[in-house]
Protein backbone atom coordinates (compact mmCIF):
# COMPACT_ATOMS: atom_id res chain seq x y z
CA UNK A 1 0.00 0.00 0.00
CA UNK A 2 1.80 3.39 -1.45
CA UNK A 3 2.00 5.92 1.84
CA UNK A 4 -0.33 8.64 1.77
CA UNK A 5 0.93 12.14 1.44
CA UNK A 6 2.24 14.03 4.51
CA UNK A 7 -0.63 16.47 5.60
CA UNK A 8 -0.11 19.98 6.41
CA UNK A 9 -1.95 21.19 9.59
CA UNK A 10 -1.62 25.14 9.65
CA UNK A 11 -2.34 25.78 12.98
CA UNK A 12 -4.13 28.73 15.04
CA UNK A 13 -4.79 29.16 18.82
CA UNK A 14 -6.54 27.26 21.31
CA UNK A 15 -5.83 23.69 22.36
CA UNK A 16 -7.74 22.29 19.36
CA UNK A 17 -4.97 21.98 16.44
CA UNK A 18 -2.94 20.08 18.72
CA UNK A 19 -6.02 16.98 18.67
CA UNK A 20 -6.39 17.07 15.52
CA UNK A 21 -2.29 16.93 14.62
CA UNK A 22 -2.56 13.94 16.93
CA UNK A 23 -5.90 12.32 15.81
CA UNK A 24 -4.35 12.89 12.72
CA UNK A 25 -1.25 11.09 13.37
CA UNK A 26 -2.76 8.16 15.02
CA UNK A 27 -4.92 7.81 12.03
CA UNK A 28 -1.27 6.99 10.02
CA UNK A 29 -0.43 10.32 8.21
CA UNK A 30 2.84 12.12 8.31
CA UNK A 31 1.32 15.40 9.62
CA UNK A 32 4.19 18.80 9.01
CA UNK A 33 2.49 20.95 11.92
CA UNK A 34 2.71 25.07 10.85
CA UNK A 35 2.29 27.39 13.76
CA UNK A 36 1.06 30.90 12.86
CA UNK A 37 3.19 33.13 14.92
CA UNK A 38 1.00 35.39 17.35
CA UNK A 39 -1.90 32.76 17.07
CA UNK A 40 -0.91 29.55 17.87
CA UNK A 41 -0.83 27.95 21.52
CA UNK A 42 2.54 27.15 23.23
CA UNK A 43 1.58 23.54 24.19
CA UNK A 44 1.35 22.86 19.95
CA UNK A 45 5.72 22.84 20.17
CA UNK A 46 5.68 18.93 21.06
CA UNK A 47 5.04 18.08 17.63
CA UNK A 48 7.97 21.02 16.15
CA UNK A 49 6.02 23.03 14.52
CA UNK A 50 7.15 25.42 11.64
CA UNK A 51 6.56 28.69 12.96
CA UNK A 52 5.53 31.57 10.32
CA UNK A 53 3.80 35.17 10.43
CA UNK A 54 1.79 36.27 8.42
CA UNK A 55 4.41 37.88 6.00
CA UNK A 56 5.42 34.58 5.01
CA UNK A 57 3.44 32.98 2.52
CA UNK A 58 6.34 32.47 0.40
CA UNK A 59 8.15 30.52 2.88
CA UNK A 60 4.89 28.68 3.81
CA UNK A 61 4.15 27.36 0.23
CA UNK A 62 8.17 26.79 -0.69
CA UNK A 63 7.47 24.54 2.38
CA UNK A 64 4.86 22.75 1.93
CA UNK A 65 5.99 21.82 -1.33
CA UNK A 66 9.20 20.78 -0.32
CA UNK A 67 7.40 18.01 2.37
CA UNK A 68 5.30 16.63 -0.80
CA UNK A 69 2.07 18.27 1.14
CA UNK A 70 -0.93 18.01 -0.81
CA UNK A 71 -3.47 18.15 2.08
CA UNK A 72 -3.73 21.26 4.45
CA UNK A 73 -5.88 21.51 7.33
CA UNK A 74 -6.63 25.10 8.99
CA UNK A 75 -7.55 24.39 12.72
CA UNK A 76 -7.63 26.82 15.85
CA UNK A 77 -8.74 30.43 16.21
CA UNK A 78 -7.61 33.48 14.51
CA UNK A 79 -8.40 36.02 16.55
CA UNK A 80 -6.37 39.08 14.85
CA UNK A 81 -6.54 39.90 11.24
CA UNK A 82 -3.28 40.37 9.83
CA UNK A 83 -1.41 43.75 9.96
CA UNK A 84 0.54 44.12 7.21
CA UNK A 85 1.61 47.42 7.63
CA UNK A 86 3.50 46.17 10.76
CA UNK A 87 5.46 43.52 9.24
CA UNK A 88 8.69 41.66 7.10
CA UNK A 89 7.20 39.84 4.03
CA UNK A 90 9.18 37.60 2.55
CA UNK A 91 9.91 37.68 -0.89
CA UNK A 92 7.17 34.55 -2.02
CA UNK A 93 4.95 36.79 -0.09
CA UNK A 94 5.82 39.89 -1.90
CA UNK A 95 4.70 38.78 -5.60
CA UNK A 96 1.66 37.20 -4.43
CA UNK A 97 1.12 40.32 -1.94
CA UNK A 98 -1.31 41.77 -4.60
CA UNK A 99 -3.31 38.90 -4.68
CA UNK A 100 -3.44 38.26 -0.85
CA UNK A 101 -4.14 41.56 -0.04
CA UNK A 102 -7.02 41.51 -1.77
CA UNK A 103 -8.04 38.04 -0.34
CA UNK A 104 -7.56 39.21 3.32
CA UNK A 105 -8.92 42.79 2.72
CA UNK A 106 -11.44 42.80 0.13
CA UNK A 107 -14.33 42.44 2.38
CA UNK A 108 -14.85 41.96 5.94
CA UNK A 109 -15.24 38.61 6.81
CA UNK A 110 -14.72 35.05 5.37
CA UNK A 111 -11.11 35.76 6.38
CA UNK A 112 -10.84 31.89 6.33
CA UNK A 113 -12.65 31.78 3.22
CA UNK A 114 -10.31 33.79 1.18
CA UNK A 115 -7.05 32.42 3.04
CA UNK A 116 -8.45 29.04 1.61
CA UNK A 117 -8.69 29.82 -2.05
CA UNK A 118 -5.09 31.42 -1.70
CA UNK A 119 -4.24 28.54 -0.43
CA UNK A 120 -6.03 26.28 -3.66
CA UNK A 121 -4.45 28.67 -5.94
CA UNK A 122 -0.75 27.06 -5.41
CA UNK A 123 -2.20 23.45 -5.72
CA UNK A 124 -3.06 22.61 -2.63
CA UNK A 125 -6.20 20.90 -1.69
CA UNK A 126 -8.22 22.49 1.70
CA UNK A 127 -9.59 19.56 3.66
CA UNK A 128 -11.70 19.61 6.90
CA UNK A 129 -10.71 18.93 10.63
CA UNK A 130 -13.29 16.21 10.97
CA UNK A 131 -11.57 14.40 7.63
CA UNK A 132 -8.44 14.00 9.51
CA UNK A 133 -10.03 13.43 12.94
CA UNK A 134 -13.16 12.17 12.14
CA UNK A 135 -13.50 10.81 15.78
CA UNK A 136 -14.09 14.71 16.76
CA UNK A 137 -17.20 15.00 15.51
CA UNK A 138 -19.96 15.36 17.43
CA UNK A 139 -22.41 12.22 17.89
CA UNK A 140 -26.43 12.16 17.34
CA UNK A 141 -28.85 11.83 20.58
CA UNK A 142 -27.94 12.13 24.33
CA UNK A 143 -24.30 11.68 24.98
CA UNK A 144 -23.47 12.65 28.13
CA UNK A 145 -24.62 13.82 31.83
CA UNK A 146 -28.65 13.46 32.61
CA UNK A 147 -31.09 12.75 30.43
CA UNK A 148 -32.94 16.34 28.83
CA UNK A 149 -35.94 16.50 30.19
CA UNK A 150 -39.47 17.74 29.12
CA UNK A 151 -38.79 21.62 29.57
CA UNK A 152 -35.40 20.97 28.27
CA UNK A 153 -36.45 19.92 25.33
CA UNK A 154 -38.53 23.13 24.86
CA UNK A 155 -36.17 25.34 25.49
CA UNK A 156 -33.74 23.18 23.05
CA UNK A 157 -36.08 23.92 20.18
CA UNK A 158 -36.68 27.25 20.85
CA UNK A 159 -32.74 27.70 20.91
CA UNK A 160 -32.06 25.37 17.77
CA UNK A 161 -34.65 28.16 15.93
CA UNK A 162 -32.47 30.80 16.97
CA UNK A 163 -29.62 29.70 16.04
CA UNK A 164 -31.17 28.87 12.59
CA UNK A 165 -32.33 32.17 11.95
CA UNK A 166 -29.25 34.04 13.13
CA UNK A 167 -27.01 31.07 11.45
CA UNK A 168 -28.95 31.85 7.84
CA UNK A 169 -28.16 35.66 8.23
CA UNK A 170 -24.59 34.06 8.93
CA UNK A 171 -24.32 35.92 12.11
CA UNK A 172 -23.64 33.53 14.85
CA UNK A 173 -23.61 29.97 15.64
CA UNK A 174 -24.77 30.01 19.16
CA UNK A 175 -27.57 30.80 21.80
CA UNK A 176 -29.24 30.49 24.93
CA UNK A 177 -32.94 30.07 25.69
CA UNK A 178 -34.23 29.56 29.23
CA UNK A 179 -37.45 28.10 30.02
CA UNK A 180 -39.20 29.28 27.28
CA UNK A 181 -37.31 32.38 26.35
CA UNK A 182 -34.33 32.99 24.14
CA UNK A 183 -32.08 34.88 26.64
CA UNK A 184 -28.94 35.06 24.23
CA UNK A 185 -27.53 35.17 20.93
CA UNK A 186 -24.06 34.57 19.82
CA UNK A 187 -22.75 36.89 17.52
CA UNK A 188 -18.79 38.06 16.91
CA UNK A 189 -18.55 37.59 21.02
CA UNK A 190 -18.09 34.14 20.87
CA UNK A 191 -19.52 31.30 23.01
CA UNK A 192 -17.50 31.55 26.07
CA UNK A 193 -18.49 35.34 26.08
CA UNK A 194 -21.99 34.53 25.45
CA UNK A 195 -22.11 32.06 28.31
CA UNK A 196 -20.30 34.35 30.73
CA UNK A 197 -23.01 36.94 29.51
CA UNK A 198 -25.68 34.40 30.26
CA UNK A 199 -24.35 33.95 33.81
CA UNK A 200 -23.90 37.77 34.83
CA UNK A 201 -27.91 37.69 33.55
CA UNK A 202 -28.68 35.27 36.21
CA UNK A 203 -26.64 37.14 38.85
CA UNK A 204 -28.16 40.58 38.01
CA UNK A 205 -31.64 38.71 38.28
CA UNK A 206 -32.39 39.60 34.70
CA UNK A 207 -32.94 35.61 34.20
CA UNK A 208 -34.27 34.32 36.79
CA UNK A 209 -32.39 31.10 38.71
CA UNK A 210 -34.74 28.99 39.32
CA UNK A 211 -37.39 26.37 37.97
CA UNK A 212 -36.38 27.37 34.17
CA UNK A 213 -34.13 24.63 32.24
CA UNK A 214 -31.68 26.34 30.61
CA UNK A 215 -29.74 24.98 27.65
CA UNK A 216 -26.91 26.05 25.01
CA UNK A 217 -27.55 25.53 21.54
CA UNK A 218 -24.44 25.37 19.01
CA UNK A 219 -25.08 24.31 15.05
CA UNK A 220 -23.10 25.45 12.07
CA UNK A 221 -24.75 27.94 9.74
CA UNK A 222 -26.28 26.13 6.85
CA UNK A 223 -24.03 27.71 4.45
CA UNK A 224 -21.25 26.92 6.42
CA UNK A 225 -18.11 26.04 5.08
CA UNK A 226 -17.05 22.72 7.60
CA UNK A 227 -13.35 22.43 6.21
CA UNK A 228 -12.98 25.71 7.22
CA UNK A 229 -14.71 26.81 10.22
CA UNK A 230 -17.01 24.18 12.25
CA UNK A 231 -18.35 25.04 15.08
CA UNK A 232 -16.24 23.62 18.61
CA UNK A 233 -17.23 22.95 22.15
CA UNK A 234 -14.64 21.73 24.72
CA UNK A 235 -14.58 20.86 28.82
CA UNK A 236 -14.69 24.96 28.90
CA UNK A 237 -18.09 25.15 27.20
CA UNK A 238 -19.48 22.15 29.93
CA UNK A 239 -17.55 24.39 32.71
CA UNK A 240 -19.47 28.06 31.72
CA UNK A 241 -22.35 26.08 30.92
CA UNK A 242 -22.93 24.61 34.62
CA UNK A 243 -21.27 28.51 35.66
CA UNK A 244 -24.77 29.85 33.17
CA UNK A 245 -26.76 27.20 35.37
CA UNK A 246 -27.59 25.51 32.08
CA UNK A 247 -29.82 21.85 32.10
CA UNK A 248 -27.73 21.08 29.02
CA UNK A 249 -25.73 21.58 25.83
CA UNK A 250 -26.95 20.73 22.60
CA UNK A 251 -24.66 20.63 19.15
CA UNK A 252 -25.66 19.82 15.84
CA UNK A 253 -24.52 15.90 15.29
CA UNK A 254 -22.16 15.92 12.42
CA UNK A 255 -21.72 19.08 12.43
CA UNK A 256 -19.90 20.37 15.51
CA UNK A 257 -16.41 19.41 17.25
CA UNK A 258 -16.07 18.28 20.48
CA UNK A 259 -12.62 18.74 21.80
CA UNK A 260 -11.47 16.42 24.50
CA UNK A 261 -14.57 14.62 23.95
CA UNK A 262 -13.77 12.33 27.33
CA UNK A 263 -12.98 15.29 29.28
CA UNK A 264 -16.38 16.44 28.31
CA UNK A 265 -18.14 13.66 28.74
CA UNK A 266 -16.73 13.13 32.66
CA UNK A 267 -17.34 16.83 33.40
CA UNK A 268 -20.96 16.49 32.12
CA UNK A 269 -21.41 13.64 34.32
CA UNK A 270 -19.92 15.34 37.50
CA UNK A 271 -21.28 18.72 36.78
CA UNK A 272 -24.95 17.10 35.61
CA UNK A 273 -24.64 18.98 32.57
CA UNK A 274 -25.96 17.39 29.13
CA UNK A 275 -24.80 16.78 25.87
CA UNK A 276 -27.00 16.18 23.21
CA UNK A 277 -26.28 15.91 19.12
CA UNK A 278 -29.11 17.03 17.50
CA UNK A 279 -30.48 17.67 13.64
CA UNK A 280 -32.27 20.65 12.38
CA UNK A 281 -35.71 20.47 12.27
CA UNK A 282 -35.30 17.15 14.45
CA UNK A 283 -38.76 16.75 16.15
CA UNK A 284 -38.90 16.39 19.66
CA UNK A 285 -42.12 15.94 20.88
CA UNK A 286 -42.17 18.11 23.73
CA UNK A 287 -45.75 18.04 23.96
CA UNK A 288 -45.47 21.92 23.55
CA UNK A 289 -47.80 23.60 20.63
CA UNK B 1 -65.19 71.36 27.89
CA UNK B 2 -65.21 68.49 30.35
CA UNK B 3 -62.27 68.06 32.55
CA UNK B 4 -60.21 64.63 30.95
CA UNK B 5 -59.83 61.67 33.48
CA UNK B 6 -56.67 61.84 35.77
CA UNK B 7 -54.13 59.28 34.56
CA UNK B 8 -52.04 57.04 36.47
CA UNK B 9 -48.61 56.82 35.58
CA UNK B 10 -46.81 53.46 36.83
CA UNK B 11 -43.15 53.76 37.04
CA UNK B 12 -40.76 51.58 37.18
CA UNK B 13 -37.03 52.45 36.92
CA UNK B 14 -34.93 54.71 34.55
CA UNK B 15 -35.86 58.72 34.06
CA UNK B 16 -38.26 57.49 31.41
CA UNK B 17 -41.20 57.91 33.93
CA UNK B 18 -40.25 61.27 35.05
CA UNK B 19 -40.38 62.42 31.25
CA UNK B 20 -44.20 60.80 30.81
CA UNK B 21 -45.16 62.25 33.71
CA UNK B 22 -44.00 66.31 33.26
CA UNK B 23 -45.23 65.27 29.38
CA UNK B 24 -49.00 64.04 30.06
CA UNK B 25 -48.85 67.38 32.62
CA UNK B 26 -47.98 69.21 30.04
CA UNK B 27 -51.06 67.91 27.94
CA UNK B 28 -53.41 69.11 30.31
CA UNK B 29 -53.36 65.63 32.53
CA UNK B 30 -53.78 65.06 36.05
CA UNK B 31 -51.40 62.82 36.93
CA UNK B 32 -51.04 60.42 39.98
CA UNK B 33 -47.63 58.96 39.99
CA UNK B 34 -47.18 55.47 41.09
CA UNK B 35 -43.50 54.54 42.05
CA UNK B 36 -42.69 50.90 42.16
CA UNK B 37 -41.37 50.04 45.28
CA UNK B 38 -37.57 48.94 44.72
CA UNK B 39 -37.05 49.87 40.88
CA UNK B 40 -38.89 53.58 40.26
CA UNK B 41 -35.57 55.99 40.08
CA UNK B 42 -35.13 58.85 43.48
CA UNK B 43 -35.81 61.69 40.57
CA UNK B 44 -39.73 61.25 40.67
CA UNK B 45 -39.62 62.19 43.94
CA UNK B 46 -40.95 65.96 42.64
CA UNK B 47 -44.05 64.17 41.93
CA UNK B 48 -44.81 63.36 44.98
CA UNK B 49 -45.39 59.37 43.78
CA UNK B 50 -47.40 57.17 46.24
CA UNK B 51 -45.03 54.75 46.43
CA UNK B 52 -46.17 50.79 46.54
CA UNK B 53 -45.06 47.11 46.76
CA UNK B 54 -45.36 44.03 44.36
CA UNK B 55 -47.62 43.01 47.85
CA UNK B 56 -49.74 45.80 47.62
CA UNK B 57 -52.36 45.37 44.22
CA UNK B 58 -54.99 45.56 46.82
CA UNK B 59 -54.17 49.06 47.91
CA UNK B 60 -53.11 50.63 44.21
CA UNK B 61 -56.63 49.39 42.82
CA UNK B 62 -58.29 51.16 45.65
CA UNK B 63 -56.18 54.31 45.22
CA UNK B 64 -56.67 54.62 41.43
CA UNK B 65 -60.38 54.37 42.34
CA UNK B 66 -60.17 56.73 45.09
CA UNK B 67 -58.66 59.38 42.31
CA UNK B 68 -61.25 58.35 39.44
CA UNK B 69 -58.42 57.00 37.00
CA UNK B 70 -59.53 55.41 34.22
CA UNK B 71 -56.17 54.99 32.19
CA UNK B 72 -53.36 53.91 33.40
CA UNK B 73 -49.68 53.55 31.82
CA UNK B 74 -46.74 51.14 32.65
CA UNK B 75 -43.37 52.73 32.28
CA UNK B 76 -39.97 52.48 32.89
CA UNK B 77 -37.94 49.37 33.54
CA UNK B 78 -38.61 46.39 35.59
CA UNK B 79 -35.45 44.67 36.48
CA UNK B 80 -36.78 42.08 38.82
CA UNK B 81 -39.38 39.58 39.07
CA UNK B 82 -41.17 40.52 42.42
CA UNK B 83 -40.47 37.79 44.67
CA UNK B 84 -43.55 37.09 46.87
CA UNK B 85 -41.56 35.16 49.44
CA UNK B 86 -40.35 37.77 51.17
CA UNK B 87 -42.67 40.83 50.85
CA UNK B 88 -45.87 41.30 52.86
CA UNK B 89 -49.21 41.58 51.38
CA UNK B 90 -52.12 43.35 51.87
CA UNK B 91 -55.11 41.99 51.88
CA UNK B 92 -56.41 43.59 48.32
CA UNK B 93 -53.23 41.52 47.07
CA UNK B 94 -54.45 38.94 48.85
CA UNK B 95 -57.57 37.75 47.69
CA UNK B 96 -56.21 38.04 44.22
CA UNK B 97 -53.20 36.07 45.34
CA UNK B 98 -54.13 33.04 42.82
CA UNK B 99 -55.02 35.27 40.04
CA UNK B 100 -51.75 37.39 40.22
CA UNK B 101 -49.48 34.71 40.98
CA UNK B 102 -51.05 33.00 37.35
CA UNK B 103 -50.36 35.87 35.59
CA UNK B 104 -46.86 36.97 37.29
CA UNK B 105 -45.34 33.05 37.22
CA UNK B 106 -47.16 30.68 35.08
CA UNK B 107 -44.53 31.08 32.12
CA UNK B 108 -41.56 33.02 32.53
CA UNK B 109 -41.80 35.76 29.85
CA UNK B 110 -43.70 38.42 28.94
CA UNK B 111 -44.75 39.56 32.57
CA UNK B 112 -46.12 42.97 31.49
CA UNK B 113 -48.82 41.77 29.21
CA UNK B 114 -49.99 39.84 32.26
CA UNK B 115 -49.46 42.82 34.35
CA UNK B 116 -51.76 44.92 31.96
CA UNK B 117 -54.35 41.61 32.35
CA UNK B 118 -54.48 42.04 35.75
CA UNK B 119 -55.15 46.10 35.40
CA UNK B 120 -57.89 45.49 32.67
CA UNK B 121 -59.92 42.62 34.86
CA UNK B 122 -60.37 45.62 37.43
CA UNK B 123 -61.94 47.62 34.72
CA UNK B 124 -58.68 50.21 33.79
CA UNK B 125 -57.40 51.41 30.55
CA UNK B 126 -53.90 50.36 29.44
CA UNK B 127 -52.98 53.16 27.48
CA UNK B 128 -49.08 53.29 25.90
CA UNK B 129 -46.48 56.44 26.97
CA UNK B 130 -47.04 57.25 23.23
CA UNK B 131 -50.31 57.80 23.82
CA UNK B 132 -49.93 60.35 26.56
CA UNK B 133 -46.45 62.19 25.38
CA UNK B 134 -46.51 61.43 22.04
CA UNK B 135 -43.55 63.97 21.12
CA UNK B 136 -41.42 61.24 22.69
CA UNK B 137 -41.34 59.14 19.86
CA UNK B 138 -38.69 58.68 17.29
CA UNK B 139 -39.18 60.85 13.98
CA UNK B 140 -38.84 59.32 10.20
CA UNK B 141 -35.53 60.16 8.44
CA UNK B 142 -32.22 61.50 9.19
CA UNK B 143 -32.87 63.44 12.15
CA UNK B 144 -29.30 64.51 14.00
CA UNK B 145 -25.78 64.00 13.66
CA UNK B 146 -23.81 63.76 9.86
CA UNK B 147 -25.46 62.24 7.08
CA UNK B 148 -25.62 58.48 6.95
CA UNK B 149 -23.33 57.59 4.17
CA UNK B 150 -23.56 54.40 1.58
CA UNK B 151 -21.20 52.40 3.81
CA UNK B 152 -23.49 53.24 6.86
CA UNK B 153 -26.72 52.46 5.05
CA UNK B 154 -25.42 48.74 3.84
CA UNK B 155 -24.72 48.25 8.05
CA UNK B 156 -27.95 49.55 8.97
CA UNK B 157 -29.71 47.34 6.38
CA UNK B 158 -28.43 44.09 8.03
CA UNK B 159 -28.39 45.21 11.19
CA UNK B 160 -32.48 45.83 10.51
CA UNK B 161 -32.86 42.23 8.46
CA UNK B 162 -31.07 40.47 12.18
CA UNK B 163 -33.68 42.95 13.90
CA UNK B 164 -36.05 41.74 12.28
CA UNK B 165 -35.44 37.85 12.57
CA UNK B 166 -34.67 37.95 16.26
CA UNK B 167 -37.81 40.10 16.70
CA UNK B 168 -40.00 37.70 14.91
CA UNK B 169 -38.71 34.88 17.55
CA UNK B 170 -39.60 37.47 20.25
CA UNK B 171 -35.50 37.01 21.59
CA UNK B 172 -34.70 40.86 21.01
CA UNK B 173 -34.87 44.60 19.23
CA UNK B 174 -31.64 45.78 18.79
CA UNK B 175 -28.23 44.53 16.74
CA UNK B 176 -25.06 45.98 15.74
CA UNK B 177 -23.29 45.97 12.44
CA UNK B 178 -20.22 46.55 11.74
CA UNK B 179 -19.39 47.06 8.01
CA UNK B 180 -20.55 43.79 5.75
CA UNK B 181 -21.11 42.32 8.75
CA UNK B 182 -23.65 41.53 11.83
CA UNK B 183 -21.67 41.69 15.37
CA UNK B 184 -24.05 41.65 18.00
CA UNK B 185 -27.43 40.68 18.43
CA UNK B 186 -29.54 41.84 21.71
CA UNK B 187 -30.89 39.47 23.82
CA UNK B 188 -32.02 39.79 27.57
CA UNK B 189 -28.92 42.16 28.30
CA UNK B 190 -30.51 44.84 26.78
CA UNK B 191 -28.82 47.76 24.50
CA UNK B 192 -26.14 49.33 26.65
CA UNK B 193 -24.53 46.08 27.59
CA UNK B 194 -25.02 45.29 23.88
CA UNK B 195 -23.16 48.38 22.97
CA UNK B 196 -20.75 47.61 25.68
CA UNK B 197 -19.82 44.03 24.09
CA UNK B 198 -19.42 45.76 21.08
CA UNK B 199 -16.29 48.39 22.51
CA UNK B 200 -15.24 45.35 23.69
CA UNK B 201 -14.67 43.37 20.58
CA UNK B 202 -13.12 46.66 19.42
CA UNK B 203 -10.48 46.62 21.99
CA UNK B 204 -9.75 43.45 21.88
CA UNK B 205 -9.60 43.11 18.14
CA UNK B 206 -12.28 40.36 16.73
CA UNK B 207 -13.99 43.59 15.36
CA UNK B 208 -11.68 45.77 13.64
CA UNK B 209 -11.77 49.06 14.45
CA UNK B 210 -10.95 51.02 11.40
CA UNK B 211 -12.45 51.71 7.84
CA UNK B 212 -15.95 49.97 8.33
CA UNK B 213 -18.71 51.86 9.16
CA UNK B 214 -20.80 50.53 12.28
CA UNK B 215 -24.71 51.17 13.05
CA UNK B 216 -27.04 50.24 15.85
CA UNK B 217 -30.55 49.51 14.79
CA UNK B 218 -33.36 49.20 17.63
CA UNK B 219 -36.80 48.40 16.59
CA UNK B 220 -39.87 47.40 17.90
CA UNK B 221 -40.89 43.04 17.61
CA UNK B 222 -43.74 42.96 14.94
CA UNK B 223 -45.92 41.68 17.62
CA UNK B 224 -44.87 44.22 20.48
CA UNK B 225 -47.40 45.58 22.31
CA UNK B 226 -46.59 49.13 22.49
CA UNK B 227 -48.71 50.47 25.03
CA UNK B 228 -46.20 48.13 27.31
CA UNK B 229 -43.27 47.56 26.33
CA UNK B 230 -41.74 50.05 23.80
CA UNK B 231 -38.20 50.19 22.92
CA UNK B 232 -36.00 53.50 24.15
CA UNK B 233 -32.92 55.09 23.31
CA UNK B 234 -31.75 57.86 25.71
CA UNK B 235 -28.22 59.88 25.97
CA UNK B 236 -26.69 56.97 27.61
CA UNK B 237 -27.29 55.04 24.23
CA UNK B 238 -26.10 57.86 21.69
CA UNK B 239 -22.59 57.74 24.55
CA UNK B 240 -22.31 54.00 24.18
CA UNK B 241 -22.87 54.01 20.49
CA UNK B 242 -19.99 56.15 20.56
CA UNK B 243 -17.92 54.29 22.91
CA UNK B 244 -18.70 51.46 20.25
CA UNK B 245 -17.34 53.63 17.50
CA UNK B 246 -20.42 53.19 15.54
CA UNK B 247 -21.74 55.97 13.29
CA UNK B 248 -24.86 55.75 14.22
CA UNK B 249 -27.81 54.76 15.66
CA UNK B 250 -30.94 53.83 13.54
CA UNK B 251 -34.63 53.18 15.33
CA UNK B 252 -37.66 52.32 13.95
CA UNK B 253 -39.73 55.86 13.54
CA UNK B 254 -42.87 55.54 15.45
CA UNK B 255 -42.40 52.64 17.43
CA UNK B 256 -39.11 53.50 19.44
CA UNK B 257 -39.29 55.85 22.38
CA UNK B 258 -36.33 58.64 22.42
CA UNK B 259 -36.14 59.97 25.90
CA UNK B 260 -34.63 63.34 26.70
CA UNK B 261 -34.77 64.16 22.60
CA UNK B 262 -32.76 67.92 22.95
CA UNK B 263 -30.00 65.75 24.85
CA UNK B 264 -30.17 62.95 22.27
CA UNK B 265 -30.15 65.80 19.27
CA UNK B 266 -27.21 67.56 20.91
CA UNK B 267 -25.16 64.46 21.67
CA UNK B 268 -25.19 62.95 18.17
CA UNK B 269 -24.18 66.26 17.15
CA UNK B 270 -21.46 66.70 18.74
CA UNK B 271 -20.07 63.26 18.96
CA UNK B 272 -20.52 62.64 15.40
CA UNK B 273 -23.40 60.20 15.79
CA UNK B 274 -26.39 59.79 13.47
CA UNK B 275 -29.80 59.70 14.60
CA UNK B 276 -32.32 57.97 11.81
CA UNK B 277 -35.30 56.91 11.81
CA UNK B 278 -36.13 54.17 9.72
CA UNK B 279 -39.30 51.90 9.21
CA UNK B 280 -39.21 47.98 8.56
CA UNK B 281 -38.67 46.77 4.58
CA UNK B 282 -37.18 50.54 3.72
CA UNK B 283 -35.35 50.85 0.62
CA UNK B 284 -31.95 52.29 1.26
CA UNK B 285 -30.61 52.14 -2.03
CA UNK B 286 -27.12 51.13 -1.04
CA UNK B 287 -26.10 50.42 -4.10
CA UNK B 288 -24.76 47.18 -2.65
CA UNK B 289 -26.08 44.05 -4.13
Amino acid sequence: MEKQAPIAVIAGGGDLPGIVVRSAMEQGRDVVTIAIKGEADASLSVFEPIELGWGQFGKLYATLRARGVRDVVFIGAVQKRPDFTSIWVDFGTLWRLPRIISALFSGDDHLLVKLAGLFEREGLNVVGAHDVAPGLVASPGHVAGPKPDAKALIAMKLAIEAVDAVGRLDIGQGAVAVGKRVVAVEGAEGTDAMLERVAGLRANGRVRSRGASGVLVKCSKPQQDLRLDMPTIGPQTIHKAAEAQLKGVCVEAGRVLVAHRDEVERLCNELGVFLYGCSRGEDFETGDQ
